[in-house]
């Protein structure tokens, strides 16, 4: 190999380390630990890590597009998830046949989009999930309840809530207790509440405390990531969540599920639904693609 | 050269590449066009082009920290500012004696540190800045208004909105003025409203329609980006916002603003704020730190 094959092999290498894939053919590798960037594809580029990450009691795991086909026992744990901000009305339309279709549990879109999808979903027992103070979770508790109320009012059936990521770190655990509760008080028991952690900030105590924190204010889920920061779910934030908060609350993976194989090992390990944009691909194997979120 | 110095010299440039500086020792660089990592140092490592920008009508440009040292008469350009979801209050607290210190024009932070930055500026000159429905503009427009209401109610003298960028992809141009017009009428005139059109998701006719969407429901300025997408500001955009509000509005420059050299350019070129998490390094030329948001 003279110097130019190694200059190129080398680019080509890290380039593709920091999108999540091998460039070198010896098999997906995933740089997460040090340089995730989000990629959605761990159902597909990290299997086992995924498997384990079920087994440890993941309940949800998002993944994005351009993963393989899982089966079809799947579909009913998948949270189809389409949240980037220049998702059109186009784009959800086909989510939500797509949801139909494969009989995914929810479509899971931004708040703009909720009437639309509970228009397009009535007749269906596919579920609308919107989003709450996402992605940074950093709006006041008021303006999250509100958000709530208009979105369960427009018709969503299930909420993923920012946890307030600033509070929890300046050690305000009464903010951002309220903040939850002001979100499941605005759900009057009649919508499931999930509480994005953002896993990849937080330390194992901060984790912990959030998962301590959620509970306590009556929420139904806790969930690693947003998709929009620097990681997304591991084997040891769903074990220790799932510790935290016993069995019988939900724990959803999110950040990176895009394979059949990721998924089945997901619902194998005990997940009872996975969040992925990659949702089609998963459960048919078709088409390409390469979303994000 | 061998080899193995060969994979190490590609290695270092990519990454550099990948962080917006060259490591080749011939200049900063940037992968803006290709791989902007919205590292916020368009100010130190783009000089020229932060210029160009500037000189295209920039009014207010962002940058993040780790910048160089910038002429003091930036400093009242400047919007200092932390919007990344895990600051604390220490860190805002440290952000609002900075902007005392230093004269900024104002401090942007998240809707939840309103209150408390009202409170630690309310003798001072430095205005509150905030951020509705922030970063992915993709709640409904009653939320937005009432995040405004809020933030406004709390303290806050200037409010970033992001528009409907995917209502603006879909051509529903009713709901990105409508979505607007909320949050222009909930400041009801006494607060400035910033316009963020995330300029890197728009095509050329998308940015033109967004202006004048804004600029017709009553927008202060129109802003570039938020910081959290897939780049910043370019001299081109600049120059087509600015062409097409006209003289009369505010533009504003986010995503990468980080040197004293690229501040000056930026106000020698007609900007009258520059927006920046770096700003203390912008005009003292103290510290290191490499914050992005």
């Amino acid at each position: 190999m003279d110097t130019k094959e190694m200059a190129q092999l080398v680019t080509r290498e890290v380039l593709a380390r920091l999108r999540g894939v091998s460039a070198s053919g010896q098999g997906p590798t995933c740089g997460i630990a040090d340089l995730c960037s989000s990629c959605g594809r761990c159902v597909v580029a990290r299997e086992e890590a995924v498997r384990r990450v079920m087994q440890s009691g993941a309940v949800r795991i998002s993944a994005s597009g351009g993963v393989g086909k899982v089966a079809v026992d799947l579909a009913q744990k998948i949270d189809h998830t389409l949240l980037k901000p220049e998702a059109t009305k186009k784009q959800v339309e086909s989510l939500c046949r797509e949801a139909m279709e494969y009989n995914f549990c929810s479509v899971c879109v931004n708040p703009w989009f909720v009437s639309l999808c509970a228009k397009l979903l009535r007749r269906s027992s596919v579920k609308v999930c919107t989003v709450i103070g996402f992605p940074l979770g950093a709006t006041i508790p008021e303006t999250k309840a509100f958000e709530t109320r208009e979105a369960i009012g427009e018709g969503a059936q299930e909420c993923d809530m920012v946890i307030n990521i600033g509070a929890l770190k300046s050690g305000d655990y009464d903010l951002v207790e309220r903040d939850i509760r002001g979100v499941v008080r605005a759900a009057r028991q009649t919508t499931v509440i999930k509480v994005i952690l953002e896993t990849c900030l937080l330390t194992d105590e901060e984790k912990v405390k959030a998962c301590e924190i959620a509970k306590r204010a009556g929420a139904d889920y806790v969930k690693t990531s947003t998709g929009f920061s620097t990681g997304g779910a591991t084997v040891e934030d769903i074990a220790l969540m799932r510790k935290t908060v016993g069995p019988d609350m939900g724990v959803k993976a999110s950040g990176g599920v895009r394979t059949k194989e990721d998924a089945e090992k997901m619902v194998k390990a005990g997940a009872t639904r996975l969040g992925a944009s990659a949702s089609v691909k998963i459960v048919s194997g078709k088409g390409g693609g390469t979303e994000k979120y």
